[in-house]
């Protein structure tokens, strides 16, 4: 079970949070962007190259307190195939140090279709006799307004090869509301018929911790429904996004953990990778700011849970 | 206005279709199979590069007949950034042969996210003094899951850059009811109220044919929907698929187009794609096999329709 792997690298840490890969270029220090810029020019070669030397060094200093990174597919889409690239060599830096991979790619289509994204980000290209595995991640994160024959093909590899994945539930962005919390006529809200249907989804196959492979995303900014899921999913983990930048306090993600402190993994992103424009310390010691920044977190949240 | 255009395309071709490219290796003829996998070896990028020598032909058979391609991003991220990179120069060779771009990636995220999004698929991304344009394409498919500020950064990109978006409202999966079909308290459906949201989102900018730059996805397999949703959304451009392979017939179209024969596009991918498996016909001809099947589509779609 992919989300018992998961949990082991939060217990062995007691670290239930995973640090986003989001690397806009402007958040690379200009040490390191003159470095490969200057040489190879203003190009998305170059740029990509940056990002991969800012994302392997932040991997280096914090793979030890982390279970976990989140690289998100759009700011490696911003740079083209080399920025695809990038994506595919720091999941599997991540891979080599240890850490769980998250790809958060939002990804969603009909059933034959969803077989390829499938392939792509969890599981196996076939090609004359070689089986090749193209990005490799733990999970990858899914909207479900497809329904059922969207997640079915996922599904498949999550149970063949390990794999798990996060579905869209309550997202932490100002308007999630909008179609998110509208009532349907059976009384439910739109989440909670999401919440409900990654309960079916995940029942075939639960782990030791009592969690399915079939995760949530739940934002941090919407506290009270974090604790109202946590009720009404309790075989769904949940990915929590919206801490710190985006405004979620970590008193208020309590609610998303059980009563052994589990069940979620919160996120953070531009707060560590930015830790060092904050800190205004010598941009130089960006890893360094980087791993200050996970510490804080994780003793932030850490003090409203029993972890 | 950039359904303007592809709608000028429409009428100079007299074609309503557009042509999906989603090229499975499996597809590729077996002499373009050998040429580029032998020697390469079989391996992703060989497999690429073979599927961007099918995608070239088939365009140089296809552009003078045919308004736009769409392409499915999936297809493309299965082979890692070597697919990835055969999507930039599918989608960069369309645009030299006059073609009008669709890719078809249904994102969806927070703005900050889909910022980066919109600039990799329809925007540019500036590098140092640079503005590069990653993708180029002239629209994208996006899911609107999150609300509008996951559509706003989109929409400031259609209106400065002159593209458009099909958000996903009504899809062509067998379980697309599951959520879509739903009923709110409110009396409409979900994917009404998707449909609703796409009127307000594209009520900024109506071109001359009446249609925003804000279109809908609706499935081809559901035609009592199709011609609910053309009453129920005026100025909406929809994108259709599933004709062909996935069940939809010519005459449930009729609905989806207005009385002068526009309004909509549809799309086939695999009956062009493997019109040469199908025809029985000697696979160095799979192009041309794809130029009749274009027409026989055109055909039997236009025959219901007053274009």
């Amino acid at each position: 079970m992919s989300f018992d792997r998961l949990i082991e690298k939060i217990i062995e840490t007691k670290n239930p949070t995973v640090v986003g890969l989001d690397p806009r270029l402007e958040y690379v220090p200009s040490h390191i962007q003159r470095r490969y810029l200057e040489d190879d020019g203003w190009t998305l070669k170059a740029a990509a190259k940056a990002i991969y030397a800012f994302n392997q060094a932040i991997i280096d200093e914090i793979h030890d307190i982390v279970p976990a990174i989140k690289p998100q597919a759009a700011y490696y889409e911003m740079y083209g195939h080399y920025g695809i690239r990038t994506l595919e060599k720091t999941i599997r830096y991540a891979k080599l140090n240890g850490m769980f991979v998250i790809t958060d790619g939002k990804r969603n289509d009909i059933g034959a279709t969803m077989d390829a994204y499938t392939s792509a980000h969890l599981g196996t290209v076939t090609i004359g006799e070689n089986e090749v595995e193209p990005f490799g991640a733990d999970a990858l994160t899914v909207n479900g307004y497809l329904g059922t024959d969207g997640i079915d093909p996922l599904l498949k590899v999550c149970r063949s090869r390990d794999k798990g994945i996060y579905v869209l539930v309550k997202t932490s962005n100002p308007s999630s509301g909008e179609l998110q919390d509208m009532k349907l006529a059976d009384g439910r809200t739109i989440y909670e018929t999401m919440g409900d249907m990654c309960e079916k989804w995940g029942a075939e196959a639960i782990g030791k911790y009592g969690y399915s492979d079939v995760g949530a995303v739940v934002g941090a900014t919407y506290p009270a429904m974090l604790t109202e899921l946590r009720q009404r999913l309790p075989h769904t983990m949940f990915l929590v996004p919206g801490y710190g930048a985006q405004g979620g306090g970590a008193e208020g993600l309590k609610g998303a953990f059980d009563e052994k402190g589990l069940g979620a993994i919160v996120n953070s992103s531009r707060a560590v990778m930015c830790a060092y424009k904050k800190e205004g310390c010598d941009e130089r010691e960006f890893a360094q700011a980087a791993r200050r920044e996970v510490i804080r977190m994780r003793d932030d949240i850490c003090q409203y849970i029993n972890l």
